[in-house]
């Protein structure tokens, strides 16, 4: 489907990744606004689309070797809400990655609307097991993620 | 925690279960009210709490000499939108089972406020194995069940 | 954002209106499947984009000198859950007018993956005024929808 | 309602508010846990709750003579993941009161599970009229918080 929907899953744009997200009935509240919590929803499909763009399958998370099926769970999420995002709006989630560690990344996400920074995250995710056990980041994300580092350093 | 929150799973009232379900932002949208796929998850609860209380575990379900781990899934609804839900109301989930098929169940959900009907479903759902085939449903199940299926093919 | 992000809103495509949707973490259940109340939302959007690709905004609704700002509000819906969604997926949401009533409209709504029908949809929305009173649909509205309910009602 | 559902809203136990939260289905994902996101929604239960059971209505939230209708929105979180959610589980939502500022508060928000840490969230909250504008908080809530607070200072 990749072909026929091209940019589904967003784009990388230089050093981050860009996902458009459209704000719907399902995701505003009776205060006229979009839910706060539907903001990590938002975030978590940049993330998704970030590491399909990067070329990456579930089962490529972990080392081959060490390979068990892994899956990335949020440990920390520190997250300021600056404006309202409204129904119809459409939303660009920026996706950085600020750090790789042994079995976790921080990813920096940025929820803009025209240019205009509306929500502001910083996420926490550990890669572990079906069991819950942490799992080295193998060598194939690490590597596809590198150059998305430095880039949020400097910023 | 059962004794400590006696009424978290509802009451079997007379021949139908009663789930109280509250409002919150979550379940609202810009219009104002509450948005019209949160009835399907209410109802969804009003189930679960009905097994819940009927004594029922998820693997329970089939009998335990044919015993794969089941669960129901939801077949075919049929909805009518009556009047709006709104922020802080307190709904009542009112759950019969209209049919007890062989792997099957419909069942009818009246969603009120105050006594009044503001949303109606008819549920069918299905009990099938983790890989998806159809399950017959258990002998304890069917014998639990039985008293609330007379009741809602009088009315 | 229109043209940055062409396919956004789906497509027209003949007589129909195409919307992909990917189902992320979000959209599942602990059933490993996407929860059933979710293909709801799926279809919402898809009613929402095939709105706002015929150009009409929620204010032209109605006709202007009738004009309240109105909303469509669902009445009804009648829903067959054929195959289970999964993590990953990029489903069609596949949309087409049934009937043009004079304040509702009667939507079949078909998911799709890879062509294959995974759930079908049929749902009544009427255009209501903010206090909740029934609007006729505008003759923009009806005239944009015209070609697309022959094609329905031959299918 | 009240009478009937008698801890629908939780209860105020010494110095917090504690809400029993259900796990459904719609909770949970395919990983076979709670949703990360789903936790900001059961503590804007916690809340709600909570503030309903101190008596205070939404239109009392600011100062009568100053009095526009006014919300809580939610301006900073910063959220702990501790162990997962998962279905069925009851999980309680224990808020106490950690600042009150002169438009904002700061709640710390506890999710437990048979008295386990699960996650632990501080979120900052602001009073907004529906313009958006920052509103002071009136002298009934601002008293009747006061005693949470100091608990909270000196855990």
């Amino acid at each position: 489907m990749r072909e026929k929907w091209p940019d589904l899953a967003g784009r990388i744009e230089g050093e981050t990744h860009v996902l458009p997200v459209r704000v719907y009935f399902e995701d505003t509240d009776c205060a006229g606004v979009v839910y706060h919590a539907n903001f990590l929803k938002f975030c978590e499909r940049g993330r998704s689309d970030f590491i399909r763009l990067l070329g990456i399958e579930h089962q490529g998370l972990a080392n081959p070797d060490e390979g068990e099926p892994s899956v990335f769970v949020v440990r920390h999420i520190e997250i300021d809400y600056l404006k309202p995002g409204r129904m119809d709006d459409v939303l660009e989630i920026v996706t950085t990655c600020a750090e790789i560690g042994s079995a976790s990344l921080v990813l920096q996400q940025d929820v803009r609307r025209d240019g205009t920074l509306i929500a502001r995250a910083k996420v926490s995710v550990v890669l572990v097991s079906r069991a819950g056990k942490p799992q080295r980041l193998g060598a194939i994300i690490r590597g596809a993620l590198q150059r998305f580092v430095n880039q949020a350093r400097e910023t």
